[in-house]
């Protein structure tokens, strides 16, 4: 949201003071898998949903960046103004890492700010074996990161981090002369307050800079291999297994493991509305058992035109593989008999 | 900012799916001397904060309601719509509160939005003997409320209540399916996360709720009443002592106690440009040295035409009068050589 309020002071600074009626229509694109806070941005910041150009994906869940360009000729044909791209790094569902180089060819070629959404993915960058997943993060604009996400900080913590210095004043200093005194006798440049959209609010980064000094940027980088090996081992347990069918194809890019559990009563039903609509419903049922059993918990949605499929998602680096196979085998104790 | 996006989607709910520039200029009214969040949100939900109106005030800091009216009219001549309007109950620098029901009858009048900023007066709600500071209170459409200054609840812990149900709902909702799926076992009227604008965040209103558990309404009474009653003290003390003027006449509204400290040397000089220059330093010099002594601490600022005057404000209920005496000491000792 942040970002998106940036990117227009940065090219219509004039919104701030006259109001977004003195600037011409201005739009966003994201992709179809991107998280809803972009959609939402687009409603409270005032550019409206309509205006938040969904972009499509391949098959894997990552934007495809000739549609990024086709929409974009498309808006400024109809008298529009393309302002902002995010790109995904992490998606929430598939784990997926939109190719930001190409991405940021496009907006460099059409003048847009380029947003990157890593607060799930970006975790990754302190991985020497998984950061390639982000190459072309070091050309964005702004960069949303929630170590309160994989990094296991407890909520919340989130961090935006913008290119240009000076910007985050520009966009929402209002120099309130009750709080940011001038003529304090300390260094007011580390009166960060008035570069912030809040005003009072909690110091979120400082768990994050405690666990980074007792843990080390090593510690960090261990936490999240060991996450991904975890999802790793369990794709690999169940892409073959009996009962179980991978929502993708190939390893996952992130810890995301899409995957339906069919049980016994529904293997040899052909794929048709019937399967499907009972498909739908197995997930549901086995997680409610699961939370009514307490051993254990585990997502689910529908994402598109697929019925309701488990999501697992690790983040935390004491799992171990024992769980994982407790988990399906978990799956299957109470799934067979649906 | 919540409660003027709220307004905009009451009376402009197409703006959450077209963008502010299918609404025409919409204007909001606020105080002089309300807090600076109210302009920053007209800038950073799209408003412009030229449509962020200045409402003039009385020599106490509150709202003129003949002002806010003739701004009304102005606006609408002009071809403007007045949208909202801001009373605050309580300013950050004054303790003033605007009177609502004069406010209030002007808004139904006209047919606007009525929001009341309680973040720091709201807790005077809790004292029998002070919540008619807010009568009127109950007629606004949102009021919002921050436990964590009067109440002392941890930063941080700000609510918003609205009037009318299900308009949360509506303003923020974007049904993410992968979040709040409808076909969980529990009973998902219980997933407020889809009536927010955030999506994954602290549970603040918990430390509230177990502090009220634990000192009851009676004792949240006490606590407010013995804040008040040591800026009375505090107010009756310096009130006709030498070397000391009140801002304003009265006795404070709330425990903001707002007073110049004139040093010997000053005493005998005219009102003019040389003593307002030299009075201007003296309260950012007195603070200064009383963080170099570690003693004690209180807030300066302008305001206005106004040079630095300090703003005692009492929001912990175990200060004593002892306290209140000290400080009174200390800046004597501190500043009677400047």
């Amino acid at each position: 949201m942040y970002s998106v309020m940036i990117a227009r002071y940065k090219y219509f600074p004039e919104v701030k003071t006259k109001g977004m009626s003195a600037a011409p229509r201005l739009i966003l694109f994201t992709s179809e898998h991107s998280h809803y806070s972009i959609a939402k941005a687009g409603a409270a910041l005032g550019f409206g949903k309509e205006n938040v150009i969904l972009l499509s994906t391949d098959e894997r869940g990552r934007v495809i960046p000739a549609d990024l360009e086709a929409k974009i000729i498309s808006a400024k044909q109809k008298g529009y103004v393309p302002l902002f791209v995010n790109a995904t790094a992490g998606t929430t569902v598939y784990g997926a890492f939109d190719p930001i180089n190409d991405i940021a060819d496009i907006c460099e070629k059409y003048n847009m700010w380029l947003h990157v959404d890593g607060a799930w993915g970006g975790s990754l960058l302190m991985s020497r074996k998984h950061r390639h997943k982000l190459n072309g993060v070091e050309r964005a604009n702004s960069v949303t990161w929630n170590p309160h996400k994989m990094m296991g900080v407890p909520l919340q913590c989130s961090a935006i981090l913008v290119r240009e210095k000076g910007i985050l004043q520009g966009c929402n200093s209002m120099c309130a002369g009750y709080l940011f005194q001038p003529d304090k006798q300390y260094d007011v440049t580390y009166d960060t307050g008035d570069k912030a959209i809040q005003c009072g609010r909690h110091v979120d980064i400082f768990k994050f800079w405690l666990m980074w000094k007792a843990k080390g940027t090593v510690g960090f980088e261990q936490h999240v291999d060991r996450c991904l090996e975890l999802s790793e081992y369990l794709y690999n347990k169940i892409k073959n297994r009996e009962g179980y069918q991978m929502v993708m194809q190939g390893e996952p890019q992130h810890t995301n493991v899409c995957f339906w559990y069919i049980p016994p009563s529904l293997r040899n039903i052909p794929d048709g509305e019937e399967r499907r609509e009972r498909l739908h419903k197995v997930a549901p049922k086995i997680k409610a058992m699961m939370m009514e059993c307490g051993t254990t918990m585990v997502g689910y949605q529908p994402q598109g035109d697929k019925v309701n499929f488990f999501r697992m998602v690790i983040s935390n680096h004491a799992a171990t593989k024992s769980d994982i196979d407790f988990l399906i085998e978990e799956i299957e104790r109470l799934g067979q008999d649906l």
